[in-house]
């Protein structure tokens, strides 16, 4: 072939009656790294969009075309082919090659799709507020990973992969592998008192996703009634798929059945082991008595978020509500966010039979969100020890971090009360109010602690007026530096 | 302390007047798993709910407890601790601890639990249809996975679990973490001619899940036009997800635009540059009619499918819609559950400028539903150039399959016309009408050859009375299969 030269053919006009002489430049390179065809068919469309080439037109035959620009007659028919795919031009049975109506395609010239290029080069502009800025993070949802055992996860990750990676990379059970929900059923079972079979849990990609699958199987008409103040990120999700969510309050021992019954709600999202943010933990009655509540109508539902029931630093953990629930009332959440971290994104519901039937029907053909590598490496952590051995080390050192900073803060004049301090890895702390909590949130945050308030929480967004109530979270707080982050916040409220 | 005895001790009524002489048994065994405190408590509580302490009666003061049953005082601490945090006693200050009003706490007997958990030991019922039950698996969704480099795989999650697994088990940014949005906006862009920023790609577990977010974006009052037939899980979500679904006809060129029309719709989800399932590739002037239906109306979106892309086996891949659009008017979805694996759970979609406001406004909380590791391996594989070597040798593995499976097809006498077949891993097969397309896929599930048949992916559910079209894969049949599944087909239709 010839090379790095405008190349000029005829060709013939059509369906008109007599062929009119035309040229059409194709630039061919050797050197480039694109292939011959390509380049014949950017040469070709480039004439297109701009226009000089024109519905109907014909183009030379791939015989005389792979001549003329001596190039293989296959080269030239990869070209045109391209073209009839894209629809530029169409072949005709034995008549040959012609030109397509592109309409208005002629003002999609290059330029404008390298001006949008451009916009690539520009840095993502999603700001995620970056917690290693800070230099105590007290944040209630963090948790700390310097012991986690990396190097046997890592392994078990590996073996699974070499030894049955072609399986695993199949599609599994859309409700997640039959291994891991054994497992978690048995654990489930053993430590938080939960009844079921592994057939009701679903494994999905975080609580959210999960609540998506949930408003699906329980349609969203339903009102939804939630503790106030609450988890945000569960109330969010509710107001996104379209409910109605009221808030009801809570007391000392956790949602009030009198105001939930004046809600008029049907489900209930609750967390009666440890109630997020508050620390409340519902008391045997008032369990009881919220499953009345939800018996007394054939569509009400508890759902009962589990979410950091593992760490408890005196005496054995407070089993399941679920476990209490005989007539399929509740539906379980639970997560390894807190007891591994929350990055994994796995997280699992326990479904009461009825709306197990429901999930089946609507739900079914959903694939798990979760990864089966990651599925089976959870399995496998589980079944080999790790998991629980991990968690007795992190209790551990929590309830060492836990003790220190309450000794910490027991020295403090500002702290008036302390509360909700009985598992979780945060507490509550009254403080005086000389300082309103906005305040002392942002002047924390000005020498560098990251500190939440009980008001952001509050779903009803209403002032408080009382007391300023800071919540201390000390997973990812190392105990050396818990003295360091109470001097700090001491600091602002003096 | 008394070894495996029952132990019976005083308690004072409360709070009438005069106290009563009443009897308690706990069975205390230095011998048992449990640890002491652990089994006061279980004699206590189940003391409690057989009804044997009532409401208001005065437990023993620990210091005389421990005493009498030879324990430490903080032994039976800790059970008076644990059943005060459950809620079956209360404590006073100074007056000890009382017995709460339990209500109907009493029929939740231990035999009933047991009962229950029988049902644990239930194998899970879900059956999900084993593919390695037939000899050839012909179904469209397939893929093989023996020429995966899992090693290489699997050594860099290795590193990342080691060198930084701290980090990337810590939360990250919720659309997806920056390195591999970055490296997707430069793959699309390079082989798909996608126009995006980085920051406009939203990682998600799964194209289902993807339509979940989308579905809280766009609100669900709109009207959805789908192509029929169509890929039915994308369909069905829809469904579940509330929104009107209209089905629209297609032609040789795609989605008929006059039809779309008529469908007054608001979205139309399209797969342009190779439908599901019938493998139409919509020309450029449909595509630009399709793109002025969009710009016809503020609040009209087309949603992009380009699930499958990757393979074409005549000239470059067809550019994307996307590409065209200079209005912000498609959402395009893809995904690596072809190009890698369907059980990765990764795929992504491009929203447009405006709506990235409302997914940032709406959605911005939702932690993202891929673990971290997971994306970073899979941005390590494609930075390392793993991903397009194995693109690329997974084509040729497919090409061949797919010219040696024409070539087989095209001896069969019942193999009226072969379409669809330029893209993707499976073709089209009109056959001749003497067995109905019921029949011919029931004889071949017989065979062991598993195949779909057009009408299974038509959502009008109107039945056919045309020629039967058989879809036949050839993602997961290998080279030396493929004579014998044809074969095996040939035998029902002889």
């Amino acid at each position: 072939m010839r090379q790095r030269e405008l190349r000029h053919f005829f060709i013939q006009k059509h369906p008109s009656g007599g062929d009119r002489m035309r040229e059409l430049s194709v630039e061919l390179s050797a050197e480039s790294d694109r292939p011959l065809y390509e380049q014949i068919y950017e040469g070709i469309k480039k004439e297109i969009i701009r226009g000089n080439l024109k519905e109907g037109e014909r183009l030379p035959s791939t015989r005389y075309f792979a001549g003329y620009l001596e190039v293989s007659r296959s080269t030239v028919e990869l070209a045109y082919d391209q073209l009839v795919s894209e629809g530029y031009i169409l072949s005709e049975a034995c008549r040959g090659y012609f030109v397509c109506d592109i309409g208005e395609l002629c003002d999609l010239e290059e330029s404008d799709v390298e001006k949008k290029t451009e916009r690539m080069q520009e840095k993502t502009k999603d700001t995620v507020k970056k917690r290693q800025e800070y230099r105590y993070d007290l944040s209630p949802d963090s948790v700390d990973l310097s012991y986690f055992p990396f190097k046997e996860w890592s392994n078990i990750t590996r073996e699974l992969l070499l030894d049955q990676g072609d399986r695993l990379l199949m599609s599994g059970n859309p409700a997640g592998d039959e291994n891991l929900r054994e497992s978690i059923a048995k654990y489930l079972h053993r430590v938080r008192g939960v009844n079921c079979r592994a057939g009701q849990i679903i494994i999905g990609a975080g609580n959210e996703y999960l609540q998506m699958l949930l408003s699906q199987i329980l349609g969203n008409r339903q009102k939804i009634a939630m503790e106030n103040p609450t988890y945000l990120p569960a109330y969010l999700t509710f107001k996104n798929l379209g409910y109605e969510v009221t808030p009801v309050k809570l007391d000392q021992d956790g949602i009030c059945i009198s105001s939930l019954e004046e809600a008029g709600a049907d489900v209930a999202y609750v967390m009666p082991s440890h109630q997020f943010p508050t620390g409340v933990v519902m008391p045997m009655r008032r369990r009881l008595q919220l499953l009345s509540w939800a018996m007394a109508g054939e569509d009400r539902y508890i759902i009962e978020d589990d979410y950091d029931s593992e760490f408890r630093y005196r005496g054995k953990p407070i089993p399941s509500l679920q476990g209490n629930d005989r007539l399929g009332k509740v539906i379980y959440l639970g997560t390894f966010s807190r007891s591994i971290a929350p990055a994994l994104r796995v997280s699992y519901m326990v479904l009461p039979e009825k709306l197990l039937e429901r999930y089946r029907e609507r739900c079914g053909f959903y694939a798990s969100t979760v990864s089966r590598i990651l599925q089976n490496t959870l399995y496998e952590f589980m079944e080999r020890g790790y998991f629980e051995r991990n968690l007795n080390k992190m209790r551990r050192i929590y309830k060492k971090r836990h003790e220190l900073l309450i000794d910490c803060l027991k020295q403090c004049e500002w702290c008036r009360d302390i509360f909700g301090e009985h598992s979780g890895l945060h507490l509550l702390v009254r403080t005086d109010p000389k300082l309103s909590e906005k305040q002392i949130l942002e002047g924390c945050g000005k020498e560098g602690i990251l500190i939440r308030g009980l008001s952001e929480y509050d779903i009803t967004k209403k002032e408080r007026g009382k007391d300023p109530v800071l919540i201390l979270g000390y997973g990812a707080l190392k105990e050396e530096e818990i003295p360091g982050a109470v001097d700090g916040i001491s600091r602002i409220l003096r």
